[in-house]
């Protein structure tokens, strides 16, 4: 069980992904380690996102090298040979919600105050291509579709009435749950399982992987406009505001 | 909101999508326009699809003119910029089925009268590969593929059942509601949106850029066999008795 | 009407997918049959799947020989220009899952004892890719994923939850409701719906087509590797003291 630690918010700031990815690649290469359930450990948020400190008023080199190990993050995860659990024990949008679409299933607390979902666009922002691929893989094109444009953040129960999450617990039950469905997947043979689980996902996989430093290029150039800037500024003026 | 007026039944003839691209094109490039809601001037009937004297008894290159304008009626919607709401207040089959397919979202008259679907195959006809992309990310492929080989006609409420509308309203409710979905959309800033929007529906647009003048060939040969032209001037025969 | 009569499993053995395709393409080229139901005559199951033993202790030629058969069977059945119906009496695990996946419509009898789906990875095998094209175009791709991975089978009920069946009837109606379903289907004009089912399937038909060799190749290899031997002589060891 590997517990996201990173208060307030769990921001997936450079040093989370950067943790995250060494964390990620020592289990898969541990033979003992066969399966990951992913959980907060910050109360009422699975994680936020990606760090917009790390988007706003930076050089080139650093929206780069953010932008590699997100999508560094999203190869390991997605394309991983583990089976991978989200326990979803708070809110999940963006990035947060990215993190768990890329398990093998989804979890979540029946709490309606926790909500999930790609809500890019409510910042000004484009959700990249392969966050699209992941999305649509889970819910289908056409709630996808609406649910990007519209940057919709949806409460639990209406999150596991499309899809976007397998199961709902309360919260007391939800690392039991998890044990019990990580039990369930792993009682099956890994060499079938993983070559079954390569075989759905890897049409997703290889179209980053063909189209990466394009995809870099495109983020930097995306980011680093003035109007971009100026809305990811305010809404951190905003965030900060609503803090104090 | 721009009204469909061509009585008896909305039927797309060329006249009618002549003026409906240009009326698009003159809001697509009105900086004051960001969104436009559908619907029909017309009693019970949104749209009753391709107008068939259009295809029956004329020349090859009329055949052609007629076809590339039905093109380029989806190109224009299907890949608009502005927010597209459908408000289908009557039946709407066939190619007025295309054209609330290809809006952003669809809201009908909770009348189970009132029917919708790709019903080409009950007339002999196939429904073009882009019509079917269009299905296809609506619905999925299972009911799709179903659907467009039975021809099936859903009445309201099964409409909404199988996601090809998203919403059923009381008719008195109609406008209210599409001013309301309307604003929601409209919330959102335009410029990601619009990228959004592009990336989920480019694939399938740029198949049908790709093979156009394929495509109008496609039609021309098929629409001009003697047994099709023999099945729509049956069927344009069972209309008029109907009507007496 | 088609009935599966080899006791006691209907499993898909050398000589029964060469029947199949011979029978198959029999009723095909006779302009008089325009559909087929497919039901079993063996009571409790409707097709066991790939004969095991056909994939245990045999030569290369043997496997090639058997993996080329169990293509062809895919390739009419799901390519058949007649309308094709399963009426599924029974159990219907992995290749018989994939005929009735194959068909345009699929009616189950509502035994939650009886149950259906692709659990090839419970045997530690991977189901072929157009196992997977052939399900994803069914039930889309996150239940596949999901299904494929966990090797599930599905009670009767659940299946139909899911829309891996279309129906489900008393053991006593199905007879009547295929036939019911038939003639629903017979009744479009034959031409446009097979043109239609043609544009839906072929992209997935194609995909084999292309790859059938490397298939076949892809199908040698991994079933002569001694740990998947090892676990096939096991699940045939259980089977046995089953039956005792």
């Amino acid at each position: 069980m590997m517990k996201f630690k990173s208060p307030p918010v769990n921001s997936l700031s450079l040093d989370f992904l950067t943790e995250f990815c060494i964390s990620l690649e020592k289990l898969e290469n541990d033979r003992a380690c066969r399966g990951v359930i992913f959980t907060s450990a910050v109360p009422k948020i699975f994680s936020s996102g990606l760090d917009i400190t790390e988007m706003c008023g930076k050089s080139m080199e650093h929206y780069a090298e953010f932008w590699r190990a997100v999508q560094e993050m999203w190869l390991r995860l997605y394309g991983s040979n583990m089976v991978t659990v989200a326990a979803v024990n708070g809110s999940s949008p963006a990035g947060g919600c990215l993190v768990a679409l890329s398990c093998d299933y989804r979890i979540m607390v029946e709490n309606p105050k926790f909500s999930i979902g790609l809500n890019e666009a409510q910042l000004g922002i484009v959700a990249p291509f392969w966050f699209k691929d992941t999305f649509v893989n889970v819910v289908g094109h056409r709630i996808a579709e609406r649910s990007l444009q519209l940057g919709s953040l949806y409460p639990a129960p209406e999150a596991l009435k499309f899809g976007l999450v397998d199961e709902l617990v309360p919260e007391e039950k939800l690392q039991e749950k998890a044990m019990a469905v990580m039990a369930q997947w792993l009682a099956l043979p890994d060499h079938a399982r993983q070559l079954t689980k390569s075989m759905m996902r890897k049409v997703v996989l290889d179209r980053l992987l063909a189209h990466r430093e394009e995809d870099i290029q495109n983020f930097i150039s995306f980011i680093s406009k003035e109007s971009i800037q100026k809305s990811l500024r305010m809404y951190m003026e905003m965030l900060k505001k609503r803090k104090s």
